[in-house]
């Protein structure tokens, strides 16, 4: 008799093959589930692998759309990037394949769900999380015994090794890059991307799924977004990681100045602070939370003038802003210039300076006076 | 009779060498303060000018090493970027230079200062408010009829044209530089470089003003650095700003890697959020003030670890890191190793989550209640 | 022939009666405009000391409720605290009379505006400030020889002296208030109160309006409200202040409560720090600012479920809670019994602690080697 | 054969004593470690008691200066206050206590710790995570099975039930407190308190604990620091507290009374959140850790020039600011003065107050534009 069901977030390789072998030998019952997100991976052959290995139903779910849509879209509002330099490209992904497999399991009745993202990691941690957050009387069934050999393994534990040539799968290297950049325009409305154009060739993408792989194809092409990090993971320890999210540098960019040239200064210092809680919380895995809820919430509200063209270009590992224009600009040429006077006046300037200076001058004055009594 | 002393930050151009005219002719004797900060001058040139047109005395002082040391140094510790891009090149100069220009006037018993900064600008601002500061008695006096054509002007004002590729004087154009990449180690101790190797030539640097020299040197000629913003100003406009920073880039890079490799997630979150802080304060001209000194003790004292050695490529406008060495290092090879258990339980992970879902289940819970309601 | 024509926020006190009479010997025609925010003054016979002084026109306008709706309630739902002392009174009323002022303005095709806030003091610039945010044209007219004898004056300029007790109008002397508590019941819906009832006597209100007069009534009977404080003015100096809010001060107590019954732990700390920027940009006059608008977007947004009955005691100056309840409470008193066990894992929860030390250990063991290393 | 030797931090109560008994019967040598923090405790019957159950050893410890100077102290400058309301009481014993009992535990060498604060509750984690921290090779033992009903339980777990009035020990109720209130001088140096005089007696107190005790003692009297509340724990739910906190609270007013006189204000602003931040760290028993000693040392460093005298007047639950005094205030007497002009000129707040409109004008030149092509 069965111990019951299990959806098995399930990839094709060799350890989530192994999961589904030990959950069917400790009596379950499983399902297994493919979440396409865009990986290279024949599918086919993953669901023949399956059945084989004994599932009882196999799903796989093209999930590419709204994965750009309703996760990496806000990621680009927020301008996310954890510690700094990690732009969260599977970190973002997680919540977006976990929230499919709980509504499998929901539908198909299974009280189970398992998964590979086992060891020290931190999609154990974003799968879980998502897992529980919506689907509470969830549980998670994972071998104990199981270990991973990760292309983070290895000679990559020396922080100190330069991580090969050949880890990139995305991204060409640099060196041997095109040695001709080639130049975009992309639109943004509400803080989206809304179309990409090649300015020389024409071309132009403009449905989120075909846009976001057009700007992976010419990052990758270019040899954008590499890096070589340590980080910190949630569960306490540092990391190294080695990542390349072409398409995701290249709309940093472009939204970061689009962003700043449509949006107030003083809301922008408080959707910056509010772009890194984002980040954080998508890195530790809590999508499903209402503080993550609430701030994209916010994010979002912020981006409601962010709309215009930016133009850049794509270069040798590089992307360089070349110029933006927006209906929505609060840059205005005429009190920015030097040889128009406009409403500006230098008397207000110097009495602006002078009251920002009362507070500096208050305390210079009570340190002189510490200084004289010594 | 003389309506006093006035010390003005000549630069031996032709705004300051208007301001000086000016000034004798509002009745003022006036000093002539060059700072050396690296830029690229005649000051044998400018002094005999300044000379010619009248200046009571010409003060010419190198002031680059304690640019580097007490200005460029705490914002290396920083990680200081203001609004996400811009790294603050000439912000950071001139406190440096109107500390010096208030000392020569305390010493020279002048009462006013002058400078060639008005406009509408943030030089301005920061130049005032530091001479406020640190003499709170001085009182500036400017022309106010003075107008300025800097390089800002003109085809730039419209944010979408291109930036004209002879605007850059450090850097060279990413597309002519070289295509082989130069390899640098560079040692830091308490979060500043006091060390860089280049590892093909074997040849170093080790004093401040040496080593930055030479990482400007080095980034310039692979054509790191350049960035064409528009930015928002401390007086409410926004405004274009074409920047070159080749090595403050090298060492934003470098010094990010060796912070997190050797500072506890947790410090780094509040370290960061400084590090904005104090990225505003210098943008604004607020280095010497209570906030700015609180703010850059605090960050100096999070750096008393941050100690090690990176590795890194110069290549076409990029800066990739390729590995890192600390003896203070966090990352524990064996703690985060897929092959060895080591103290780490599995079980500890999914409690750990487990209590972290427990706010997550509660949420659900109430919206999902809710929901049964409608 | 007139200079213009001037709206002037008139008190019918000698400050503005005086600048009413500088206005017209500058030769501006004048409007008075009389705004009723609940304080207590004759507003007809200020109407005709208006017109006695040659005023043109004179409005009276009764903004009370739009005042406690339109801006004390959201002041409620943010917790609004400057400087953790603060309420905020005053500073809160500004914005909402030179709204009106700015519309009489526009309405009557005056192009100036003029008010009784100069000196030193912080309401002049939300004066102001509000002025140009929303009508951008308008330009300010005051008496630049006007001074002020406030009753911040004279003996209260030495911080040191105690406050006179006949300064407090609206609280009664905690000393000399009621030996008996009044218990009362406030209802919340969205984070703002919607009804009041006194548990004893079984009165309750209902409008914003009087449901706010009647805590001010009950709260000033009991003393509740007063302090006694420097802070910080945006102008940059410091300065005394006395102040007695005591309706404010009972629904800042019984909002904290029932809002953090409601709200998830992380959600209410994004919030408490935005709630802060708020109490900092209305206390310096930026209420109708791009970033005020968008903090009380998000504040707004937070206050969804904050909903629910707070039982309250009012005794001798301070405010008691005694219990509260709610139909979107997060608390789950199952799971925080010590006597149910429930879906509570003990094991989860060391777990959940050795994960949270992994960092701390960590940090001991190079501590621990450093001074090894000694 | 014993199984290991384990530090027990044993209370003397009904709980501690049976795990005492668990320890012996799971084959453990125990030493039983008793810290008197000032508490009502009669430490010669629970050593007594220890030691007729079996422990090995008994240790008693006065730990009373130490809690004041090194826990409570840092507090006080902070202002530290979770969650807008609790002052933390017990969760800053928690990491004195441990940190004594690692330390006997290395002393006496050995490898086992344990305490009675299971069940759902905060003090488990305060307690483990300083163990973890301070002796990382140590292991916790504790007894899975046993229970608790502390008085946080029963009636008070529904938390709409009024908290009974023989719950709190340390104050008594305002409504039967004196009618008279006692005067009190605080004097501060470097943010901490350095002596407390009661002005009409003249009796006055000068060390760490003695004043500590002593205003435990006037604000007991006075029935001041109670408050019921409901807490957010670290481990996810939410839980209701009853405290009272009568010397922290007196301190906490005037600590922020004389700070606010003191400090400038924009060091404030970011004390202030480092002081938030201080807080939560407390609560969820990270005093020791990375982060936390980082935040205490700067806020430490924020209060070089935090001195002075406060008086204040504690009556009926309430504690009143009279007036203040410093030799290091920040408070201009004549610069505020509205009689005094002195070097303040009012169109520099015109000035001020137009540049910062700038931002305020544009946002609403665009606002306007948009309406105007609605």
């Amino acid at each position: 008799m069965s111990k019951g069901l299990v959806v098995l977030a399930y990839s094709g390789g060799l350890d989530t093959s192994c999961i589904l072998l030990w959950l069917k030998e400790q009596g379950y019952d499983v399902i297994a589930f493919l979440a396409n997100i865009g990986q290279d991976e024949d599918f086919d052959a993953a669901q023949k692998k399956a059945e084989k290995l004994g599932a009882k139903k196999v799903f796989i779910e093209d999930l590419r759309s709204e994965f750009v849509q309703e996760f990496i879209w806000p990621a680009v509002q927020a301008n996310a990037v954890y510690e700094d330099r990690y732009l969260l490209g599977t970190s973002i992904a997680r919540p977006c394949i976990a929230r499919r497999q709980v509504q499998i399991a929901r539908q198909e009745r299974a009280q189970y769900v398992s998964h590979g993202a086992t060891g020290k990691g931190n999609d154990q941690v974003r799968f879980e999380l998502t897992c529980y957050a919506l689907y509470p009387q969830v549980q998670v069934r994972s071998d104990p015994s199981e270990t991973h050999h990760l292309y983070e393994s290895g000679i990559l534990e020396n922080p100190k090794n330069h991580a090969p040539s050949d880890l990139y799968q995305m991204t060409k290297n640099p060196e041997d890059s095109p040695s001709e950049p080639d130049v975009l325009e992309i639109d943004f409305a509400k803080g989206v991307p809304v179309r990409v154009t090649h300015v020389k060739e024409g071309t132009s993408k403009d449905t989120p799924l075909e846009l976001f792989c057009y700007l992976n194809e010419i990052g990758g092409k270019h040899g954008v977004g590499r890096i070589d990090i340590v980080e910190n993971r949630f569960i306490g320890m540092k990391s190294r990681g080695i990542y390349e999210t072409p398409g995701g540098t290249i709309l940093l960019h472009a939204h970061l100045d689009i962003e700043t040239f449509t949006m107030d200064r003083e809301v922008r210092k408080i959707k910056q602070s509010l772009g890194i809680k984002f980040s954080e919380l998508i890195y530790n895995g809590f999508w499903y939370s209402p503080e993550c809820e609430f701030v994209r919430h916010c994010i979002d509200k912020s981006q409601e003038n962010v709309e215009g063209r930016v133009q850049l270009s794509v270069f040798k590992g590089q992307v360089y802003i070349l110029g933006r224009e927006s209906p929505k600009s609060l840059y205005n040429e005429e009190l920015v210039s030097m040889d128009v006077q406009g409403d500006y006046d230098p008397c207000d300037a110097s009495g602006f300076i002078k009251i920002n200076a009362v507070r500096l001058r208050e305390h210079n004055r009570l340190q002189g006076a510490a200084q004289k009594t010594l």
